[in-house]
């Protein structure tokens, strides 16, 4: 850990800084604008013709200039101060920026050899941008440099925070655009200030650019008088530095002050606290850039203003290729640039430029930090078998799942004290995960007070009231090439479905990408899930999340439905050790029973799926019927059904067919853990009634099935919108997934019982009457329901 | 309007005032704490015994109070100025509060005549709370005097604004909980002030609880430097009144006198606003209360801290039916609130009590704007065929289907100048609504600049760049009567998904409420879809938000997918007619075909569904195949790949079923716009190969159809998660959902053609691989497509 305060910079550009920065800049600005609108003549050796000029332009200048002139400060502080820094760029849609930068930096060439650093490299640059075959005109995966990508708006501070815990030496530059600003996600993950310990961890620069407009509006944060702006941002805990102007020398001079003050500060910070020992949370600074949208564009266009307005949001304007007057100011913008003084005779960077970015790695484009995966070193994982309840026979015992996770994870996190972090919306102790907390606190660096509990700056449980937060801090920590857990509500997970999408598509998309190494896995623990929201009722039903993630390519999404406590331990081992997916495992936080002894949990959890002997009548013979079930409640509901059939008819074979990986369900064509069709026919029959109790929408069991040979036997029940604050048992019968249903469905489609099935039906119809009376009357559990768990189960 | 200001409240409260106020709050906290704990002895006139006590306690009491002691200063407040005030509780979790408020005020009673003002009906208030068959620990929509599901957290402010617009009368006080505050929702909520009008709005007081913990942590705006809160909320745009402490009757005193700054401030603004005709931004006041968690419950439980702790966020002490200490402080606690003073002999409130709530529809239980069903007008709509894109033939013209709904919602506006609002993130124009803009300005009371096009304090298209806020502000409207559209980028609504589950929910459970009718439905217009991000790309494609909403109870959710303007205008109109549903509109805002005149497009989306006689070959008979299709980009491929089949195959019989109301593919049973089997079997054949080309995932067909006669002929093809920056046509083509892969699953599937077909399946082969080159080697769509497009159609 660097102690001593980094040496100060110089407060004052020289002539010769300012030229040299100018010149970067300007190269910069050249290149982004060449990947716009060019496809030929790239230097501009010829006069611009409509054939130069790509047929149909798509990408975004507005804020490209802003981000190519942080950058060129960034690099400068780099090399004065040997930083190590990344860089977040919020408005990612100023990916021509990036991607110039790296292409001057030789990152871009290194990693893409065919765009070279010279002429013919120059116009592959440019005509591969937002073309057909070529690169997204955001900041992408592809871009070098980037652990962030440029699509949705939003996860620029959450992700640069996530990137600086544990980091110590890391400075995260975040341009916050005052566009993303306005959304909810950017708007509470200010409150980071409060998360960050400036002992251990790195630290992060906001820098917010006001531009002033995004796609056809002004900003909110550009048009509040300049002393809102200053509350606000000293509200979120920053002493914000105000650079205003459009004269690029003048702004020069005056942003590299402020860098310079900044990083001076933030190094005043870090030395303090790692000197005294002493985290208290400082104002930390941050930098407001005010600069016009498009700077350095065209001023004009067709009478109508441009640089300085929303008009130069996208391309500034469009007839370049077939209109000699908009060509004209094409050419006279590009020319603007002094190509002729930036790149030389070859068409690479002249020598002035190629020597003003930093060297090897301590250039943005790449540090190693952004690239997280040659980064990852596995967990120092214990053995979970050492947690695993012990199950004398199934369904003797009850534990709370989760809580027996927690032991488990609170070793996990005193193995690796600086590469495992967790993360929770105000739910971790809610979640069971409490036991964690004996190994480290809650990360806290607002102010304690005497009484409160495990709090503390340098604490490892990630925890505030924002999803968006917690999926953001988790994002950036892993895409640096660290490990997690991100434990919630089940129903609320939604809240991130958006930041889901976003950051399974970078998966996806880094899976084709050969220099971006395979990154640790996003895992999710949805717990207080749909069949238990005993007081919270219908508002905290919904398990759709599955729905949601399985939308997404089969190559990185995996779903796990644990039915119970070791098997919990044996699912999250596995994807605590897995890499580039994201793991969504649902289990229960309330005492539930016991199936599995650990030996069973692991051979049940390493096949995902498979015949519960010791539960079914099967033996070695066709079924008259498959119960197949998936989740901890459905397979309760589904055991208990097998009880009540055998009590009226003895003889009646019934396989009982638990899933843990959801998966295994598809065909092995569509998902890498499908099972082929003559394993899944071996387990569900080609023909006999399944009934499938699913832990979600029923729906999706059908899609997963439905090309399977059976699936037209298959019925399954599931949630379907039905309850709210009423039992736990309750909830199963008004969405008739409860025992007495699933024993009805098995005698309403096996014909062999039918003939002698009368009272059988007649009892479970009382059954369900009787329960529907007594709920009304005592709101309690079907008194012998407690009695009747189980009772008979070990003595087969 | 009303224009002078609202008399002055004395500022001082008197010693009789404090008296009612405290009696009353004492009132309230009594009958909350009851609902918690209590199933018997309601008024304590017994000693209370293990019986009298719930056997599960589930409830929150932390923030309840609070809700109180709120309630009971509004109430004052609206006595004193005859103020016309509902209010938001965004701590949803207190639902006894608000409960209690309303029995007291009489208004729980006139709704729920069995919920009595006497003893039985106070332990019916308290025995159903949190109760099976009872009523949620939630605000929910059964509480009187709400529009706010106190479920899910976060939404409060959005809520309260969409509640005030063009409501100028209305003052909308919202309690934020310093647990909400934490999250994105809110957090950036809070930038309402630069949306709402002084002279046409109504007033939202915003009241920030920090009662310092969440679940099982502080919360950080409890937890900063007093000064940096302060900053905060000035920089959100407020002049914040602290009142801080514990003492009741000291807080009853400088509450008050807050409030009635506050209010003072606010009736100072609006009649400045309205007699000057100045909408000049101001400060607006808001309160912040710091008080104890748990305010008034028990200091210590089991030696520990209680009051002011999170250990009072739920039920205080657990063990109230078993523990004699319990239930003894239990008592203890209830009689402290003097129960004796404040209900009569009959259990009734004591005539003291009665008397202090404001009467008839100024009680907040009452308030019509609580309960917007009733105040629901139809919206004045012009004739949307007088918007009609003339079509001469099918497939000949050309139109940017929003552009020309655009029209249509500019005269609607007009219509409606305080009764239909449009709401954006930032999206309007690109989304081809900018035509509304010519009767209304964006909505901006923040600096407007020369050179600013269309903003105005007044305006009524509402842009900020958070769907959160957007979607918030709708509700809120929505909910108080008033009706409105919020168009998004398909791919970024996912952003409310967890809001839409919330309000779906909230329709779903008042369609059982009697006394609330049907509210105005929340209409979302879905463009900028998956199959035209030409260079927006991966990160900016997903149709997955129709999976999210079918997941939700049929009888509140509609799906559209209307192919071109025409009927995309028709179903527009649809669903502004329409009260209490989600509707989901998918429609393409760049150039597309247009295939149906206005009398057809009413017959089609009058059906929803039905066959394209134009489009193919099957007159009369029985055809070779079906091709269905649903969205615009699927149905234009389809429409080709009609045209290239029978250049191959004259002879052979196409039928093509266009689908523009999706529910209409699921079973009657299932959703009320289900074909029945019949009908839908006269559709799509009992056993003919359908090729259905559908805008989204393609499991969702099969989902919606796998109960269908002739499903397992089902072939379906939609977005497959391929493809990124290229063409609109390669797009498809990546995910095989292009003309000549639907033409070649014709082919593969109609067995009549196979033996002539050697050759047709090679030329289509050929035309997907000359594509490949082409795009790779220009980027532009096939230089034949053009021409292709249905040449020919209109000769048959």
């Amino acid at each position: 850990m660097q102690t001593a305060p980094r040496s100060a910079a110089p407060t004052t550009l020289s002539d010769a800084e300012l030229r040299d920065l100018d010149a970067w800049w300007r190269a910069a600005n050249y290149l982004s604008v060449g990947q716009i609108y060019l496809m030929g003549n790239p230097l501009l050796r010829k006069p611009l013709r409509p054939e130069h000029i790509k047929p149909r332009l798509l990408g975004h200048w507005g804020t490209t200039p802003g981000l190519n002139f942080v950058y060129a400060h960034l690099n400068r502080a780099i090399t004065a101060r040997d930083l190590n820094m990344i860089y977040v760029m919020g408005p990612g849609h100023g990916g021509p920026g990036p991607v110039a930068a790296s292409w001057l930096e030789g990152t871009y060439s290194d990693i893409y050899p065919d765009v070279s650093r010279d002429e013919a490299g120059m116009e592959r640059l440019f005509t591969q941008f937002s073309f057909p075959g070529g690169i997204p005109s955001h900041v992408a995966p592809e871009t070098p440099g980037s652990i962030h990508e440029g699509g949705e708006l939003g996860y620029a501070l959450s992700h640069a925070y996530g990137a600086a815990f544990d980091n110590p030496d890391l400075v995260v530059a975040a341009v916050v655009g005052d566009g993303e600003a306005e959304t909810g996600a950017l708007a509470t993950s200010w409150h980071s200030t409060k998360f960050v310990d400036p002992r251990r961890d790195g630290a992060v620069l906001p820098i917010l650019h006001l531009n002033g407009y995004k796609i056809a509006n002004p900003t909110v944060l550009a048009r509040i008088d300049h002393d809102e702006l200053d509350w606000l941002l000293r509200g979120y805990g920053h002493d914000p530095i105000v650079v205003e102007g459009a004269d690029p020398d003048d702004m020069h001079r005056r942003f590299a002050d402020a860098l310079d003050r900044a990083l001076n500060r933030i190094s005043e910070i870090q030395h303090q606290a790692r000197e005294s020992g002493r985290s208290d949370r400082p104002a930390w600074p941050m930098i407001v850039l005010r600069s016009p949208k498009g700077w350095t564009g065209p001023a004009q266009v067709d009478g109508l203003p441009v640089e300085g307005t929303w008009r130069s949001h996208q391309v500034p304007f469009a007839n370049a290729r077939n209109d000699d007057d908009h060509r004209d100011i094409l050419e006279k913008w590009l020319r603007s640039y002094r190509p002729e003084e930036l790149f030389d005779e070859d068409g690479a960077p002249a020598a002035q430029i190629r020597d003003l970015h930093p060297r090897g790695t301590r250039r943005m484009s790449a540090n190693p930090h952004a690239n997280g995966g040659p980064l990852v070193r596995d967990l120092a994982l214990p053995d979970f078998r050492d947690y695993a309840v012990p199950v004398g026979s199934p369904g003797s015992e009850s534990a709370e799942s989760t809580r027996v996770l927690g032991a488990f994870l609170r070793d996990i996190m005193r193995g690796n004290m600086s590469t495992f972090r967790m993360f929770a919306p105000d739910e971790n102790n809610s979640n069971r995960l409490g036991t964690v907390l004996e190994a480290t606190a809650r990360t806290w660096n607002a102010e304690i007070l005497p009484g409160d509990e495990r709090l503390a700056p340098d604490g490892r449980v990630m925890e505030i009231l924002s999803e968006h937060t917690c999926q953001g801090w988790l994002e950036g920590y892993l895409l640096t090439g660290r490990h997690g857990l991100f434990s919630c509500y089940e129903a609320f997970i939604h809240i991130v479905d958006s930041m889901f999408n976003q950051h399974a598509k970078w998966l996806r998309t880094t899976n084709d990408i050969q220099w971006r190494r395979p990154i640790p896995s996003l895992n999710y623990l949805l717990t207080s899930h749909v069949w238990r929201q005993d007081h919270n009722g219908f508002s905290h039903q919904d398990p759709g999340f599955i729905d949601h993630v399985v939308n997404k390519k089969a190559d990185v999404i995996r779903v796990y439905l644990p039915p119970d406590a070791n098997t919990l331990l044996s699912v999250a081992d596995h994807c605590l050790r897995s890499r580039q997916y994201v793991n969504v495992i649902v289990a229960g936080k309330q005492p539930e029973l016991q199936y599995l002894d650990m030996d069973d949990a692991i051979v049940h959890c390493t096949k995902g799926i498979g015949i519960w002997e010791w539960a079914g009548t099967d033996r070695g013979v066709e079924p008259d019927v498959v119960l197949g079930c998936a989740g901890d409640v459905p397979t309760m509901e589904t055991l208990a059904a097998v009880e009540i059939l055998l009590e009226w008819f003895p003889d009646l074979k019934i396989r009982v067919v638990n899933v843990v990986d959801l998966m295994r369900l598809q065909d092995d064509r569509e998902h890498p853990h499908g099972l082929s069709g003559t394993d899944f026919d071996a387990l569900f029959t080609t023909d006999k009634p399944v009934i499938f109790a699913y832990h979600g929408y029923p729906w999706l069991i059908h899609r997963l099935t439905y090309r399977r040979t059976n699936h037209d036997n298959f019925h399954v029940r599931g949630y379907k919108e039905e309850g709210t604050t009423t039992t736990p048992f309750d909830m199963c019968v008004m969405n008739q997934i409860d025992r007495f249903n699933l024993a009805k469905d098995v005698i309403d489609r096996v014909a062999r019982i039918q003939p002698v099935a009368a009272h059988a039906r007649e009892h479970l119809k009382n059954k369900l009457i009787e329960h529907g009376q007594y709920i009304r009357a005592h709101g309690e559990d079907l008194p012998e329901i407690a009695d009747w768990h189980w009772q008979g189960i070990d003595s087969r």
